[in-house]
């Protein structure tokens, strides 16, 4: 018997992920709070809920792609939330990005209702999303993620399982603070350049010709090339994940100090109105501190 | 007839650089300050000259791999260096890493002696000079690089032509800019993990997996793992280049907040004694930084 | 009629706190959860409560010195809290360092049961605490702060009103991000002279002769001499309240670029042990990345 | 026999020194690269010297009150410099910050010409210049210090011997790094404030109230009140004795994380205009990084 799914939210992320979903064959109920981008769910062969509750109801897995703690807060609880619809047994996977520490906290909640939980945010953006390309990072059950491996393997192209509750978060921080280092250094070294005179498409170039080069640097070449950062991944999601990592470095006792630079410059590119952009347009205050050319 | 080529400097990379160019068929006479390197390139075919100046007798080229402007400077001058040796309309690749005010000041002292400067700086560690498959940086004459290209491709993969003068390593400190704020970046990522009880092997394991895949990471890898860092690229090296880096930026009025805090875990690093290590070593600081396992 | 006032929160600042209170003649009623800190109270004339509740039984103003908010909210709520006994119309003087946020939830909360909040942390360590030299930065209503001046003043040289709930609190990160980022310049700049073999006795008495002659520094002198950091105000505290202060930047999206350095280093000297050590020692973090003597 | 001294520098400090020296009836001549900067120096008494050759000739002592390395050996050497025209057996005292490397380096090459070197920069800014009022920092012989106390005491109000040479130029190094720290905690503290809605003049009176009171933070307060920021000592500068800080550090392997990011800022201030202001300034730097208000 097919599996049911719900899954709830569908920005950047959840939309090209829901897609996957239906095209893999699961019966799929879908919800989110601005419903007009439910549509081409619908068109997909999706059933549009009216709730959460509703997409919940009858389903084997509740799949969560939202913006943060609060969202998830929202969407689970209330009579129109989630677990108003949800039967024990079932299973919810969380795949927002969330502070490891909630997510532990969300698998207890859970498991007092016999529901289990799975964290598994992905790393990878829009692109690998909408290709099912994406990298998913598992936390929880191992017993349970294997469960869930098929479902999930329909969004991505490799399930790595982190180990209990909370270490798929976990692993979503060090990717994401590793990420967020990169774009800075890239910014950093990009600027440097320009500032000597070299032509960026020549270090563009140099950069992808040696060990740096991978995925990332050749998603933003072109972002810096024209000087243009629509967003693969936006800048005021990469600083609200900044937030969440260092207060999970402050709580596992771990040294940051590029992090703590990196998020200034993130937070410093949100007061100057860049919240939209791709998070590579860290560059902008990178040249706010340099001379003017 | 066979291009003459004086090559002085056999360390860690030079000694496997030269090698290639012997092996190309370049007649080459070498010189190193602590004979018993020279040793290995005796054997693949070069002489081995007593001097500087005996190396640079009669070549049409001098390439120089040193740690720095003052040993380039000891190199050339008094009696017994390049400048004794070399005649005039001969050329100098000076493939070390030096500031871009050093290169650009070198160009000009040699012009006025009728000699012509390349900087060739390379990107790339010891395995890719090894395997011949070094990025060489190239500034200086456009026609100059272009008819020096065959000798260096004999070291390397690919040339970058990257301007006048002091571009080429203009663009040497834009990547090592970029590979020290990843390297600390990777200490950070992983240590951070670490701390929250994720397993190296399966961080290596999803950073390796998604955008931030690339050859630096790789080549690190068993350094994490093992937690042991024999010297690909050496911290002290990294070090000095830093405090180009960081020379070059103020000079050329280009921010590098994250590189200032990267110079000084690297400094702190060399004031624990881990000199000699490769540069990913700089985890240890970062793990000094924070709470004890 | 004398005012009656309950204490609660006898550390090392509370205890010579509520004494100059009694001093001055109020009516005391003072509470501390580990009872034996209550005695040198009781016999400088206060009546020890066995419970917030009681202490705040016919109160007019209940006094709070206490380590943060969860401790704030421990003693307010729950059957044996303060706000089971105090009375409606009556006043709470919150002087604990918390986020100005959480100020002004506090003022909605009390303002909901008809009692007045003032915020007023102290700005000050154990030696003005005992002196009654403090100053304090009150925030709620002007005129209630007014009406309370006497019973400040019986605690502190000065009340500077800062505006309305939460803006003493607002003061106090001011100040604590301040003194923090001085004693953190004192220390690398004590530690820069020593690597340069300077004696630490004459720096001290430059700093003290100089623009920068302070009563910080003036506290802090014996401890860089001695090399002993007895707590004036732990570290362990003031790196809580740097936490504040982060987030109350981030919140009001104000850049504290050396804030977030010095966050770093007080971090690693929790990590180090130094928790319990005044905040001043944070000089041995810097020793820890600097060359061994 | 009264004392002649020759006094090279004439900028917003040297004139002051200057004046107070002829005040105390020493036999003095002047000279400065922009004459006409030396005529209220001859309207005080002095004699107006046409190259600093005929300031040294026949003077016991000369003083430098100079920009830099650069300006000292400009005004040393060459047909028309000091040492054409300093008799052997008198002494130079260079109050002109430097890095300590330097100022060993120049007793080392005095000292061969039997020329005496006394290092004496001064901590204390225009008006305690004016009001001969500055410490003086002493670095050399200590009898020969001894010896010029009387002069060195026309112009300050208390010499500190800090040891060899070059210690005075370090302690200078320490408390120009702890002013540069303080200058930059005093910018972000305010800046905070100002976001979180308090007013500037109730923070000044805060800080000048507790133990961060000092001439520093006394002096800096009407520019943070006006927002103008008339140079004491310029911005340019601070930028300038922060690179010289930060290479001594470097040189003595002293971590200095937050003198980093000081630099930093102080660099991008440079770069944004803000040269010629007092180094209060860099409050500027730290409020482009805020939202704006």
């Amino acid at each position: 018997m097919t599996m049911k799914v719900g899954f709830i939210g569908l920005g950047i992320m959840g939309q090209p992920m829901a897609k996957n979903v239906v095209k893999k064959g699961y019966s799929l109920s879908v919800f989110n709070r601005t419903a007009e981008k439910a549509l081409p769910l619908k068109e997909a062969g999706a059933v549009v809920a009216s709730s959460p509750k509703e997409a919940a109801k009858g389903a084997d897995v509740v799949i969560l792609m939202l913006t943060g703690p609060d969202a998830v807060d929202q969407v689970l609880d209330g009579p129109q939330g989630v677990l108003a619809g949800l039967d024990a047994g079932k299973t919810v996977i969380n795949m927002s990005t969330v502070p490891p520490s909630y997510s532990r906290q969300l698998s207890e909640r859970l498991k007092s209702r016999s529901i289990a939980a799975i964290d598994a945010p992905v790393y990878g953006s829009k692109k690998p999303a909408e290709d099912g390309a994406l990298v998913i990072l598992a936390g929880g059950s191992q017993a349970k993620v294997k469960e869930m491996e098929p479902l999930l393997l329909s969004m991505g192209k490799k399930v790595i399982y982190c180990g209990e509750a909370g270490q798929g978060t976990s692993m979503k921080m060090v990717v994401n603070l590793l990420l967020s280092i990169m774009a800075t250094g890239l910014a950093e070294a990009v600027n440097l350049g320009q500032k000597c005179g070299l032509a960026t498409e020549t270090m563009m170039e140099t950069i992808l010709s040696g060990p740096t080069q991978c995925p990332l640097f050749e998603f933003k070449k072109p972002m810096l090339l024209s000087d243009t950062y629509g967003a693969q991944f936006a800048l005021k999601n990469m600083t609200k994940d900044l937030r969440f990592i260092l207060q999970t470095a402050d709580e596992a006792g771990a040294a940051v100090p590029a992090g703590h630079v990196v998020f200034q410059l993130y937070r410093a590119a949100v007061g100057r109105g860049l919240s939209d952009m791709d998070y590579a347009a860290v560059k902008k205050v990178v040249e706010v501190m340099s001379d003017p050319s």
